[in-house]
């Protein structure tokens, strides 16, 4: 029987704690996260962890809905005091949830305080956390370099000016490389309302006027290379939908001109658009050199009540269904066979999908999956990610940890994928099913920074 | 090594068995079983332990098909000695069959008996069991109180005169509790044969004719009222279909007249009337602060060969498909639209769905996951489902076991749930990952009694 | 902490190991594989273990393009020298990928090494296991004999001459009996190029001219009578298709005539030729009392660029949907009907759907499911199948291991599997949920050898 997160929490025997204790330390290199340029750019002084845990915290507020918390000390008006004590309350009880995991790892990693958090401790905890925050002047980039971040990519939007990553690149007192990742969301959400003004907007960051889809492409293309120019090294897409196929550089264009006037878009042209831009930006990637990511099988805004209340990111997305086989090889196909396949890493919120995921991502060059993604980056839904890929793939390619998030506490979480992680292979070596030689240090190295380390160059 | 089903069986360490011990002793509360309000009231003597076992048990039926046992000795005119026996035979090599669990548990719980049953054992344990169920005139009710049940409620048809639920009330010498559930199948099986002929029934009970929708929906108004003057608390529905999204009532009423003439019910209006009936439903079960409970995913009656011989419910049913996330999450936004999603409790049969439908459930308030159900209510269905449940969810407001099961010895599986519950969070403990303080215990005993309870009231 | 693969190498505990040397000697049935009857009747001696590990290997293809290894040294003109170093650079950080288990077994079962094979001993490791061929003369038979193999089943096509099958039965000097399977993929393959030529070819293999559906069936009925001449017992199917349910003969015939005719057949036509020739085959296989195995869910030749190179079979394939649960219910079912439902096996590249599968089987008399196959054929995947099967069926009917490979050392997996499936009782015998008794060797023995044995008689 262990004490609650004692030195071996989460290391499962000598030979994980061995691993672990000789990577630990590596540095973080998040390439994947929501963290805002302008706060990090800004670098404001924190004051109520209350603020800093809850103010923009969606998962947070799930576990506090789900626990009959009213939505007045959730995203209401109630202060951050009475927010975080009914946090404290709703997370008390919630063993096995990763937040129960991450909140007790955040208080220790960035405030010192091992006490558990529940009802009975909560205001106790709230007044130590926020005397650290005083003393300690606790602020963005306080928290990023205190966490050894060596680099980190935020999220941006193509039309995105881009100016806090200039002003950040500009500060020579700031030593964490921060770039942008360009996320065509907006511009492949075709049937969004508001949609033309969208491209209007982007139009006007690329310098000209879109009129039909060459003009698109042109406008594209001229802000990936202001996108390379600070340093941009990873897309990302998050849509819903998932086209079927590549489709006809004419139906697509079809498509974007119907949808620039306002008309109403069938399903075949939408799934055409992205069948055509989804093959066709792989290969703009291709050329810039840039790293794919697709993010596959969410079901966004279940909730219409919560939505029109508190808009996207509150907390009340889902697991979407799988993919079909079929769509995901069409599309990786049509890339490879027009030599447009940059290397790609595939996310599937589908869990169930992932073993089907890895298997095609392994029939194609420089397509791997990538980390558990947000309702399974739990620690059993990290081993099962870890064990997948190692089953029917190559773990010793596997990219490793990326924060995903909005939190400025949450690279405590590469600290707890790098635990699971040395845990799975460091029982793999106890069970005698992997040898114990410079190979498996060298694998859980290149995992958590020699891989993309190569990447970011 | 342990002994075969020794003190700590199911208990995996000392703050398992420590939890476990605390709670073990809590009252039963079955919200959802399928025993016969006859027979408790009746509470006939029990003859012959090959008759309580195997009368009407399907699971067991299934396993001896699937050992290749003969129809015979199954549904077949054998005696209960010969049944008994090849039962035995069939179970002796059936490992990790919850099966072989129960079986033990059962015989030890309610019959003394601790031997292992296997072709050469099975004759001296049906001696042994049937002496003690006439030294101690084993009957429903000994079973039922023997086992601490306070509340149990069956489930029953909207037309079902529920004469016995009065009788048991009346009855002052059995002090468990007996409701009646509200399970709508009947009336939602628009296609059904005998539809037409099963509306009149419906009918009747209500004491008016229903020749349109608004009849129908007058006559379930009356039928929820009289099931909640007999204490109901808890609905149910478990048809295979499952609608797609909201229909409208036109189209609910269109289908409905079709269906009293026998007209053929298209797949677009099944749905629809469906679609209509789920969201209208939830809304008069919210009125009436009933719990809504949807056993979805199901496939039942594969096998025409059997059915034609034994009907339903012989065995031969199945896993069915995922129901798809956009039908689940249209359903339960549209009843949340209307602020008529009362406390709803979903089960699914695919439990590749189960992390799907949990992050469905957590994306709005007072909808959450049940037990693991049917196939999956063995030791790991049911580790995976509390682990789901806890890693997406909050499973300090998981309602715990139910039996839903229509024989009287299912309360071992109570005990059967208690212990693996209890090793779930006590492994969580001993691993460092969840405090060991007076929140454990409070989970444990308010999903084992306190959360059902506080429903029941 | 284990010796790397030590004496107690995948045995997890006393009783697994009591239970795996009581039973590890017993022969192998290898019901289902796919060496080549030409290679066992020559008997040629092998050159280089770097052919025999990698001349024809898919599995071990693939994991060097994911490992970014150039496909010169993988299907080009790099020596067997260059190929064997880079395989060896692949694996050695290939943790938890079955090819790394499997490759150390192989080195160990034939060539009595066990350096750990890794980018630095691979020219070592090499040079030794040549010396073995040459001191051994290691050869095709050489390889089945030495690995204890009573009996196997190769795989093949209908037109097939089947005449190395007659050679070997009528060489006396070796003593494994090999029978051929009747494996109809491409006379269901209607939509493939070349159709027409096929059937040409299966007529003249009948000694008929085919020229509509009637002439195939008798062409079909005739190649069967003449597999079973040759001691045929088993037969498989395993194209991407399959039938949402029984279509009709008349439906079949045209669209058999069209295919005949080189016109396009509609999904539907070619659904219903399947979905007729399904039910067909099956009653044409109980007639014989040949066992029917379907290999379904699996998406082949995903990488057209890698096709158009190196043809099926090259790594390039993967999980494909599952099939849908009313499709696998509807032909079983007509299959039934008909009581034209021999012993089948059913194995599904879909992990996911095993449950579904599993529940679906169990529905029917004489249905069960395989081993978990090629994706899955690792230690978690056949202990998931071993349990899924446990859990929702009957595990004592459960037909163990098949290699399903063209590998002459894959005869090392049915010791893999042995030690696994040990394991997975010895474990349930040690936590007290399974009685320690003659039943458990009974089933350990039946499923390694008994419940086959009584199939080829």
């Amino acid at each position: 029987m262990s004490e609650f997160m004692g030195p071996r929490y989460l290391l499962a025997g000598d030979t994980a704690n061995r691993l672990y204790q000789a990577c630990k330390d590596l540095p973080i290199i998040d390439y994947h996260c929501h963290l805002s340029p302008k706060e990090i750019y800004e670098d404001r002084e924190f004051s109520d962890i209350g603020e800093i845990f809850l103010a923009g915290d969606h998962y947070k507020w799930r576990l506090m809905r789900c626990h009959g918390i009213d939505e007045k000390y959730i995203t209401g008006d109630a202060s951050w005091g009475e927010k975080f004590q009914k946090y404290a309350e709703a997370l008390a009880t919630a063993a096995g949830n990763p937040l129960y995991h991450w909140t007790h790892m955040e208080l220790r990693l960035f405030f010192g305080i091992d006490t558990v958090l529940n009802g009975k401790t909560a205001a106790a905890i709230r007044e130590k956390a926020n005397a650290v925050i005083r003393e300690k002047h606790l602020s963005p980039r306080k928290l990023i370099s205190g966490s050894n971040v060596e680099y980190l990519s935020t999220t941006d939007d193509p039309a995105d000016s881009l100016e806090y990553h200039k002003l950040i690149a500009a500060d020579p007192t700031f030593s964490t490389i921060v770039t942008p990742a360009f996320r065509p969301d907006a511009l492949l959400s075709l049937r969004k309302p508001g949609y033309a003004d969208y491209i209007c907007r982007l139009g006007k960051a690329a310098g000209m006027e879109i009129v039909n889809f060459t003009d698109l492409q042109k406008a594209v293309e001229q802000r990936l290379d202001y996108f390379c120019s600070l340093g941009c090294k990873f897309t990302d897409v998050g849509i819903e939908a998932f086209p079927s196929d590549t489709g006809s550089e004419e139906g697509a264009a079809a498509a974007f001109a119907a949808a620039l006037t306002g008309q109403e878009i069938s399903d075949e042209a939408y799934d055409c658009f992205l069948g055509f831009c989804y093959v066709w930006l792989a290969g703009e990637y291709k050329k810039r050199n840039l790293v794919m990511q697709w993010h596959i099988a969410s079901k966004r805004n279940l909730n219409t009540h919560l939505y029109r209340m508190l808009g996207p990111d509150c907390g009340a997305d889902s697991v979407g269904d799988a993919v079909p086989a079929s769509s995901l090889a069409n599309i990786l196909d049509a890339c490879d066979q027009k030599d447009a396949l940059p290397l790609t890493v595939l996310y599937s919120l589908n869990g169930g999908a992932c073993p089907q995921m890895a298997t095609i991502a392994g029939s194609f060059r420089n397509v791997i999956c990538g980390a558990s993604w947000w309702f399974f980056d739990h620690k059993q839904g990290i081993i099962d990610q870890i064990e997948t890929i190692a089953q029917v793939g190559d773990i010793s390619t596997f990219l490793g940890m990326l924060t995903d998030s909005r939190s400025f506490l949450s690279y405590a979480r590469h600290d707890y994928f790098r635990r699971i992680f040395c845990s799975v292979i460091g029982k793999w070596i106890d069970d005698g099913e992997f040898a114990d030689d410079e190979n498996a240090l060298a694998l859980v190295s290149d995992v958590f920074y020699g891989n993309v380390k190569k990447l970011i160059g």
